[in-house]
């Protein structure tokens, strides 16, 4: 989690430099309940750290100590938490982009209160969205027709096969470090990543 | 610790590219007891990534789970642990460099076995010597002239004091994820570390 999280906010740095932002580089950070989320809240630390103002949404907070520390870590840089989100048009005008790590691949069936009306709401920026692993209301296989259309993919480990279905600017992949034995049990071909990065542009 | 040895593995790949080395480029891990040690087993695991062939000796081991998780991601990628420390003449012959995570910066007083055995051992080597943190069997302020002298000291978070006295060839700065807080607490005062780089080298 920690270097998945450490992969989203490279990818996001490289895909949306904080100096090509007039003003203040502001992202809200959409987080979900489960995995999904925990890579949210280590990638909001670590743009927090390459220069970004993360601002985060995390309604549903297992009460886990591995997702507790992830909380503390972000608030003992004065990130901000949310308690409610804003509407589109609010989002629009005070972030520069949005990050979902609402659902991860392992979603599935309908989506619960208030994660509905979040996603509602997220269908409806006009800022870039950047979805972690899979955009969150996709089917991990078939995708959603009617779902989120982030203008970034950040892939995790190996993209998932509604990948094909994403039609955004940019697409990387993230979380480089997989053991060989897992890659060939699942039958993963992964790109190489070149020198110590830990992301590769696919798109 | 994950953010650490990643640091130290990315500053390691920087100083000498396994491009470079002539054969297989392996190296030789050596892991004390405490943090030190769990750095260096995070740091193999990333260079056995960066196309490395690593070698671990960890003769004390704590059974906790951090420490037992570590060692089995090391396993799990083939990366071999020798149960004795090999002579400093085999040890040249059969490695390109070696990476000391012996003692961190909270070492203090007496070595005890087996180490200071592995501390002589490492002292009549002529292959390089890599350092995390603080050289092994140094004071943290006052150094040790009779001690270690790496040719790569990778300082994590801060430079401590002892690394005036530090005469290699190569020093790096990794970790740069400390909150501001810490790091007006320690009075630090760190360099910029470059875009999303998590080492900066400073000689």
């Amino acid at each position: 989690m920690e270097l998945a999280g450490l992969a989203c906010a490279t990818a996001i740095a490289q895909a949306y430099p904080a100096s090509s932002m007039g003003g203040d580089p502001t992202v809200l950070i959409c987080c979900g309940p489960g995995n999904n989320g925990g890579d949210g809240l280590v990638c909001a630390r670590h743009l927090k750290f390459f220069g970004y103002f993360p601002t985060i949404f995390y309604p549903k907070r297992p009460d886990k100590k591995l997702f507790n520390n992830l909380t503390t870590q972000c608030a003992a840089l004065d990130i901000p938490f949310l308690s409610y989100l804003p509407s589109s048009s609010l989002i629009n005008s005070s972030y520069n982009f949005v990050v979902d790590a609402l659902f991860g691949f392992s979603f599935k069936g309908e989506v619960r209160a208030p994660f509905g009306e979040v996603l509602e709401n997220l269908k409806h920026i006009s800022i870039p969205l950047c979805s972690i692993d899979v955009p969150s209301g996709w089917d991990v296989e078939n995708g959603n027709p009617d779902g989120l259309k982030p203008e970034l993919l950040i892939s995790l480990t190996a993209p998932k096969k509604c990948a094909k279905l994403f039609q955004g600017k940019y697409h990387f992949l993230g979380g480089r470090f997989i053991p060989p034995e897992m890659a060939s049990r699942y039958e993963l071909s992964l790109p190489d990543y070149p020198g110590t990065d830990c992301i590769v542009q696919l798109k």
